[in-house]
């Protein structure tokens, strides 16, 4: 991966002396951010561009070029490409469009491509991408102009499935004074995909943050252990929400664990922050460049009483505290007053205290103070004179944030005028509001709680293969209720007394065999909601009972269950997601599901730990604790079955789809009893 | 009013010539800003400021002003404000600070002000502000440094109860490109309030939006007759939502009803758009100086393909709809396109288009297409010869939705050189990114729809006198059980047949006449949660069981009750909230209250068609439709138990909380019976 971002040679093919070629746009590039190493053109027609000559074909390069990049047209490609393989070139980015984002019937040229590669053991980024920039050594491969003017070197790296959203993001960065070291555009994935790039970017010293936009997730356990295994930010944003079809849902799970609900629980397990748009994204680079927050407390300082209270409030709607200062600290404070008379509070109202460069000291202090993990200030000036001061003061935030490794935030309406200059003092965020901060520092300080906890084990690493060898359009069928209840007991999950019967007579002995109250229900497995249908008798106590619905019902396959005692209902779901691979689903039964969507979501495999997170999260799931004088539930069995239900689905990726609802958890110590369970299954 | 923002003669009281005078800088303000008419400078010393004379008293003054402005020591106002009065000036701002914002005690000081004003019939703003500013007569009366290049004028007016806030939206909003035309700084709100100058702008011909920053709204029924009355779109940035302390909540609405949530339904009931930072404020400043969008029908057009992607997520997730374009439409765009290839989609793609001169009619044509109600525009430039068509490309859709009166909304991240020039093109709205977009126009959605159904009808006017004749620090009490039944009877709601008893023998014959089975349960209103205490025996089927409760439970006073029949729990709450007086609350019993909150609030009055919303409203009672089997509960008999609960808290502002819970509503055409009621009023 490093000949992609360092190559000692590059061959740019495509290149004219056109001005508005393509190529020749990205020569240019390359000789504004001063690219040191080897360049060579290729073309089709004897010119030169800026002093270079264009070769006619690879053959002619007197050396094998490390990277090979191509803006010709998509049907000359395999050609071009087994020419670079004869050559020796390994490394090849495809810029030029047309294949399947175009048409699906590129896909056929997109095959041909790749073979050719796999001959020659060429490894490709795109195609229908701008390429990679990479700082440090002025590798600019984008086809569009770009100018060291415009962009400031720094510690964030971008990987992003669109060429446009890279250029977005990229000067959207630099007006927020952030720097960016490594940008890679990944095109249409045809080899190389984001988990690649990622790899490489957590183990790149210069990349301290990373943003990804995404439509869609090539390998989702992967991304996820590859997230987890960093301390380094990672900031995704992906798009493609919108659910195109959906078909009817026949399982619970299907309609409640969407992709985006998956995506979020899988984020969530592997530490990745989630956001929604690109300014969104440029925010958190600006917080993440600021040492992480290492606790909840805050000291909160402004000169306006109207920010006070309004940084007051987004304290408390981001959960921080209000950290308490010492007398000390307020004594130095009030020394700084002009009338000596300041509120022992905190937010600290610098209402009083005209003189900016006072504010330093305070700053420095409030920041020490015990306790404190980090500092808001709100800034405001008002007068020319104000404007070097809070220059110096923005400098010296800088320095002191850094020295203590805690977050200063430091957070101000420049006037127009000073609008960008203002932000470029010192490398070092500028934020405009105070709600928007402290929902960033929220996002900070989840960072080092999963980073320092850690609680939530990364998922084993499952290969792709693995979890997708049953593709999600082929063909799947429901599993013969017996054998779902088979299945399911193999895995230690205790199901209730049952029997499948034909005949009368065989169900009346069995449900004496089973023990009386018994239930009596249809048992074909295609039915689903049988209680609407009549397919569900509950609480036969005797043989007459049992006799008289086993009559009334009409059906082939009767299912004769032992009747289940009372307790919680609870529901617990599995599926396979196409992305993340097989996923659980834990709720409350009924209304709290259907109506609340209260729900929690893990990617596989879970332990008891998890699982007793998961039951911990589902809101409604409070009533286990015993409510309103019932008994509290066996949570110990529960989680177990949790467990149980995680080991089962790894072990059978096969599954697409498993509903156990309900799943009865009676009191403590009295275990849970699965009463009905479907399964659908690729064959 | 029109005297505070119009007056022909102003006299500034505290001028002197050092330059870091606050007055003086007013009067510096004043001349930068033109105003025309006269000012008078009142101070202790024989100076000039620009040429001016200071008068040293307000007896001097040849004509006698419209309006004083004071910028003195509060102890001195008293007497300053008198000589004013004696002059015959009727309008007074004092901006000076040092009052009850400072220290409680300075409450006296602020009472002798309001007594000398009433003496005088004089109207006061502040004080602890900074006046006014009105960009039509040049009227800037801020005390620090504002300058005619610093602000654009336009339609927006906002009213702050901070006047670093002040400062701060009139900054952004000149970033952003957005007009201003009148600002007013509240201050202490010791005379005039938020709702004496939102009446005012209303009425205001050149305001067309305004924007609220309020810490705490004096007269909120005032504010929702205002905001209700006006089609301009009022925006509330409200302060101060951390709850200092919350009393141990003795009833679920005093729990459920919090500040928040009734500020949130009240706004909502008047139409009145909340935001929780400056900066979402000026977004709504930006997407209302666009014509209102009225439907949910978007083209998206994009230059980049990730972008049309993340458009349409921003749709989806915004709830809009992508309107279908008409062949004629795409014919018209494949002409426009290079390879003549585009895909007949929405959102248009014009990756294919690199000719931004075409997007003008492409643009038009697609916002006159049959349904479109408005178009989302995301651009991009690369390449310098760009710049000016993208200029002419803003200035051609700032005319081509004013001139159909639908919305463009453009979209675009500029170059760091060009970030502030392209939003000053045309006297239209540049935003950065297409999710934040789509999330304020669906708040000009939300706008149309409130002002063109106003099913909601406006509370009927209630002063505040009256829902606040009782002081929220009074002494309450409960009613005895037995008042609270008569009081819940008096307003036709219906409860189960009862006896208040003391012996056992009264008990027995009371619960014959009102016939088994009965429940037997503490009367006293003082004990909460009487299940838990053992104080409830229901179904109680005979004397002998009867008997047996009654023996065991240990009370004064006993309330025997008709057992009620079975039916779905709900809840209905009122309160009198400081703010907005009584308000209603409904939602079912138990765990969705309690753990999910799903629970609707109305400031009252309601009607029975509101109660219906209100029903609607919470999730959890799609249940009472019928769930899974159960019959449907009686909807009508509910709504009206709800408008009875409205009138019954309308005629008795003293009941400072009510619950009656549960209430039993029974199946279709069977009504509702009241099982359970507790009041607390002010005595």
């Amino acid at each position: 991966m490093k000949s992609f971002f360092f190559p000692q040679s590059v061959a740019v093919f495509g290149v004219s002396a056109a001005r508005s070629n393509l190529g020749r746009i990205i020569v240019e590039n390359m000789e504004r951010f001063g690219f040191k190493d080897d360049l060579y053109l290729i073309g089709d027609r004897d010119e030169k561009v800026m002093g270079r000559k264009i070769y006619r074909n690879i053959e002619e390069v007197e050396v094998i070029p490390d990277l090979a990049v191509f803006l010709i047209p998509a049907t000359g490609l395999p050609g071009a490409l087994d020419a670079c393989g004869r050559k020796g070139i390994r490394r090849v980015i495809i810029e030029s469009a047309g294949f399947s984002e175009f048409k699906e019937e590129k896909k056929a040229l997109e095959k041909e491509i790749l073979d050719v590669a796999k001959q020659w053991n060429i490894r490709i980024i795109g195609p229908n991408c701008v390429g990679i920039v990479n700082m440090e050594n002025g590798l600019t491969l984008p086809f569009y102009p770009m100018h060291p003017k415009d962009v400031k070197q720094g510690p964030v790296a971008v990987i992003s499935q669109s060429g446009g959203l890279i250029h977005d993001i990229m000067m959207l960065s630099f007006c927020e004074n952030v720097g960016v070291n490594k940008l890679v555009s990944v095109g249409n994935k045809l080899m190389l995909d984001e988990n690649d790039f990622l790899e490489f970017l957590i183990s790149d010293p210069s990349t301290r943050i990373i943003g990804l936009y995404l439509e869609n997730i090539r390998d989702g356990r992967r991304f996820m252990n590859l997230a987890s295994s960093t301390d380094k930010p990672i900031i995704l944003l992906k798009s493609n929400i919108s659910p195109s079809s959906r078909e009817i849902a026949r399982f619970h799970t299907t309609a409640l664990a969407g992709d985006e609900q998956v995506l979020d629980a899988a984020l969530k397990q592997a530490g990745v922050h989630r956001v929604h748009n690109i300014k969104e994204m440029v925010e958190c680079f600006k917080i993440f460049s600021l040492p992480v927050i290492e606790g909840p407390k805050l000291a909160l300082m402004s000169r306006s009483g109207g920010y006070a209270v309004l940084s007051a409030d987004a304290a408390y709607r981001y959960k921080f505290e209000l950290a308490e200062f010492s007398d000390n600290f307020f004594n130095m404070v009030k020394q700084k007053s002009r009338a000596g008379v300041i509120k022992l509070t905190n937010p600290i109202d610098l209402g009083d205290i005209f003189d900016i460069t006072s504010y330093v000291e305070i700053a420095e202090n409030a920041l020490k103070e015990k306790g404190v993990n980090g500092l808001v200030v709100i800034h405001a000036y008002d007068f020319e004179h104000d404007v070097n001061p809070t220059k110096d003061f923005i400098k010296a935030a800088c320095e002191i944030s850094n020295h203590c490794q805690k977050p200063i935030v430091f957070c101000m309406v420049s006037h127009k005028d000073d609008w960008l200059s203002m932000k470029e003092v010192a490398d070092f965020p500028i934020f405009t509001d105070v709600d928007q901060v402290l929902k960033m520092l929220a996002k900070s300080f989840e960072h080092y709680t999963y980073r320092s906890k850690q609680t939530v084990k990364s998922p084993r690493p499952m290969l792709r293969a693995e979890y997708q060898r049953f593709p999600s359009s082929g063909s799947s069928m429901m599993m013969p209720v017996q054998e779902v209840f088979e299945l399911i007991k193999s895995f230690q999950l205790p199901v209730a007394d049952y029997a499948v019967v034909k005949g009368l007579e065989e169900g009346i002995d069995a449900a004496q065999s089973i023990g009386y109250p018994v239930a009596l229900k249809v048992a074909s497995s295609h039915i689903l909601h049988k209680t609407e249908k009549g397919g569900v008798k509950l609480d036969l106590k005797d043989k007459k009972e049992f006799q008289d619905a086993f009559l009334i019902m009409d059906t082939e396959e009767y299912l004769v269950q032992k009747m289940f005692p009372r307790g919680y209902e609870v529901f617990i779901g599995g599926k396979n997601d196409p992305e993340f691979g097989p996923v659980i689903l834990f709720g409350l039964g009924g209304i709290f599901v259907e109506v609340y969507k209260d729900i929690a979501i893990r990617v596989l495999p879970i332990d008891e730990n998890t699982a007793k997170e998961m039951v911990k999260e589902v809101k409604g799931a409070s009533i286990l604790q015993g409510y309103r004088g019932m008994t509290p539930a066996d949570m110990r069995s529960l989680t177990a079955c949790l467990a149980s239900v995680s080991r089962l689905l790894s072990e059978h990726p096969e599954i697409v789809n498993l509903d156990i609802n309900p799943l009865i958890v009676m009191e403590e110590g009295k275990g849970c009893v699965v009463v009905d369970a479907n399964i659908e299954y690729y064959f």
